[in-house]
């Protein structure tokens, strides 16, 4: 069988990656990937559905045994991407996205560089701005210091294979889609089966 | 400006390339490479629309200018793709889509290597053989020739970027339209004036 693969969005905070990647797995065939964390659940978040909510000392085990993704310590929390669940379901054809921090798209790409990094970007700093002050959660100036990072997470773009500039939503997603459906399309090992399926014929 | 992208469609004949380039040109902001060609004109054939119609002499100038992307003879027929006028159209930034056979296609990764080579594939060599019979043009003897050189050149589908099996025309024109859109998202050369915008608003 023909093995999934795994896109990962990533890109500054605010550029509307997690939006996107709701709209995709809505509309496309493929897994979302469930996170782990050791910050208590809120409001009718589920175990197994939002995250799998575990202990320290359950996370520092996954960490232990190699068994992440990427993890990632956020405001005395961490939250990591379990590899068993994600390879389990490539290795049965079945496609993943991922919606992460750059940080952790990167710790993706080490360990598994088969990966298909796409960078999710807001259409200017002013619109991302504008966005951040809608959001309500920055002040004026941690708005700024935002932008002058977004900044330096835009030089990091060469290390990603796609971006998208999510100005429209819509057009976003159908980009998303597209480099799936091309990434689907590309000449790689697996046309070697195809190709016999032709020589069989005659 | 960024440069346009060329297309390339290839693959077995009776795959169902010229179908899926017409599609493609009709819905896309593409332009279709007009070729060169020694043969007269047919019905309503116009010169520079359909072909651009010269003699023996002027055909072979172009050769001797380097001036083809790929050229060919056909029974007894010399028909090419002259290379001017597709690279001051990608110069323009306008994608050309360009459909020929696989022999023309390696031409034109040797002239023009930025070029995206897309195979196109009958959904098997069974179908392939009803639409050749329903295009009456071969006996059965020529059919069975015709499939195994399909088979043939199926094996060669590992030096093009993508494939897309044409089964159902509109999956598959779906598909080429994807690999447009995704090519034009991938992270390249060009994403540096990107980063410069965003630099130039702070």
């Amino acid at each position: 069988m023909e093995q999934g693969k795994l896109f990962v969005l990533s890109g500054p905070s605010g550029a509307g990656k997690g939006t996107i990647c709701k709209e995709i797995v809505r509309r496309e065939n493929i897994g979302l990937s469930v996170s782990m964390t050791t910050r208590a659940p809120r409001g009718e978040e589920e175990h197994g559905k939002s995250y799998y909510f575990v202990s320290e000392e359950e996370f520092q085990q996954t960490i232990d045994e190699n068994g992440f993704l990427e993890y990632a310590k956020i405001y005395g929390h961490s939250y990591g991407t379990p590899k068993k669940p994600v390879l389990e379901q490539l290795a049965q054809g079945k496609d993943i996205i991922l919606e992460i921090e750059m940080q952790g798209a990167f710790q993706v790409r080490n360990v598994y560089p088969k990966g298909i990094l796409i960078f999710i970007l807001p259409p200017s700093l002013a619109e991302l701005r504008k966005r951040l002050i809608a959001r309500g959660t920055e002040d004026e100036e941690e708005i700024l210091i935002r932008q002058q990072a977004t900044l330096n997470e835009i030089a990091l773009i060469h290390d990603y294979d796609y971006y998208v500039i999510n100005g429209d939503l819509e057009d976003a997603v159908n980009i998303v889609r597209s480099i799936i459906m091309a990434e689907h399309s590309k000449v790689d090992q697996h046309v070697d089966r195809l190709i016999r399926k032709y020589e069989e014929e005659l």
